[in-house]
């Protein structure tokens, strides 16, 4: 499958107003790769690295980026959190660990919505997010407005980094998207919720009440309804199961090709 | 930071009828990894594999699953998907594009809420994830019974997987705890949404009015309010702002202390 490049520059410019995800001392390539591909699985393009480790951009980066290296190619490297965060209005940072600060704490559902009404308002937000060893220090976690946790197993509660971006990002673009699913190409226009019948409809009464009319003959003429007096008994409960199975006009096709073609056997 | 090891025979005891997790011709070491460290993060313990790469289980395996290691060695493997789902009862398998099969797709947090009902109801539930290379045959797709897709970009869907079974976990594991967030360890308790204030409590109105009587106090004997006829407006002004702040009784100490300090210079 050839990889799909998604093209940054213009989705940046488009996106003034989106997050800034924000990686404080980040150390391996691989994951601020996977950062980059989770952010743009959920239409986010602005990465800032603070600190990240001399080696960071190296094949592998790439690579598990797959297609987003072009949010790679333009973040931007900073030397401390303060620099880093200096041109926006507010800033929530990540962390499973108590800490002795007080500050407001959101779930990650809370806190997109929250940073949805703040983008409404015309503020700049950033994310904050620390490094694999030890995630953010008290200093550098001082500067968020808001703390971030996540429901997560109380027993084994750090995520990977790149995890941790994608439990941010998938809850910020769910409250965006009104309902749309999965990939849209020209031959594939997405999908929303349900059962998808673009190629057909659900069986009308009509045509299921011909199905079973012509099932109940076929059977009778083979003599399959025995004893007699329970007919009516076994008939009902081949109507309920094809009844519960939600057919459509294609499998009413497929179910009369299938029985046909017995009988003619 | 010591790796915590999570005990999994004990977890995968406890949790009969939890979701299992099935990952068809899965390709690298590392995904899978990372794969048993998020469904230990969202408290899920049983892996299977369905024809894996032989090099699967390599020393980055066991390092991208952090102190998950013991799902990996618990995992099953099998040669086809059929094999792989023949005790459960209901599969659920995920997929960011269209398929021409009529099956009911569910986003990740309705297919979530199914999941828990089918489970209180005593089904064995699985969760398919197709390969890195091409995501899920046809055929390995006919089996399951629902299709999930995330809302994602759609002009760049594809998540890795590691991050698919994440957004799947993750919505299963918030609908089953009520409010909990982070870790939980002897020292630490975890944390609900809002300011933890296990170890202060909000300022109250006579904390509050007194330390707005000894700034104002203070201010007049500096001679801060000039010129005198606008006085109360400076004063509500400085009032407002400390009353937006939501102010704790140790942030009205922490104040006393600043500028009884600075009066004392």
């Amino acid at each position: 499958m050839p990889k799909k490049i998604i093209k940054i520059a213009q989705k940046m410019q488009k996106q003034q107003n989106d997050p800034v995800v924000i990686l404080a001392n980040p150390q391996l390539g691989y994951n601020i790769g996977a950062v980059a591909r989770v952010m743009a699985n959920f239409d986010l393009y602005k990465l800032r690295l603070v600190n990240p480790r001399d080696s960071w951009l190296a094949e592998e980066t790439y690579s598990s980026a797959s297609g987003a290296s072009g949010i790679l190619d333009h973040s931007g490297i900073f030397n401390n959190v303060s620099e880093s965060i200096s041109d926006l209005d507010c800033v929530y940072a990540t962390t499973a660990r108590r800490r002795d600060m007080i500050k407001e704490v959101l779930s990650p559902k809370s806190a997109a919505k929250d940073m949805r009404t703040r983008i409404k308002n015309g503020q700049k937000i950033g994310l904050l997010f620390g490094g694999e060893k030890s995630g953010l220090s008290n200093d550098e976690l001082s500067y968020a407005d808001t703390i971030i946790t996540a429901p997560v197993n109380p027993e084994f509660a750090s995520l990977n980094l790149a995890q941790a971006v994608c439990v941010i990002a998938y809850e910020f673009y769910s409250g965006i998207t009104k309902g749309e699913l999965g990939r849209v190409t020209e031959s594939d226009k997405g999908r929303t919720e349900g059962l998808p019948l673009e190629k057909t409809r659900g069986a009308n009464k009509n045509e299921y009440i011909r199905f079973i009319e012509f099932l109940e003959k076929t059977l009778d003429e083979k003599g399959f309804f025995h004893p007699v007096e329970k007919k009516n008994m076994m008939l009902n409960n081949i109507k309920a199961m094809f009844q519960r199975q939600n057919l459509t006009q294609k499998d009413i096709k497929i179910l009369f090709g299938i029985f046909k073609h017995l009988m003619d056997e």
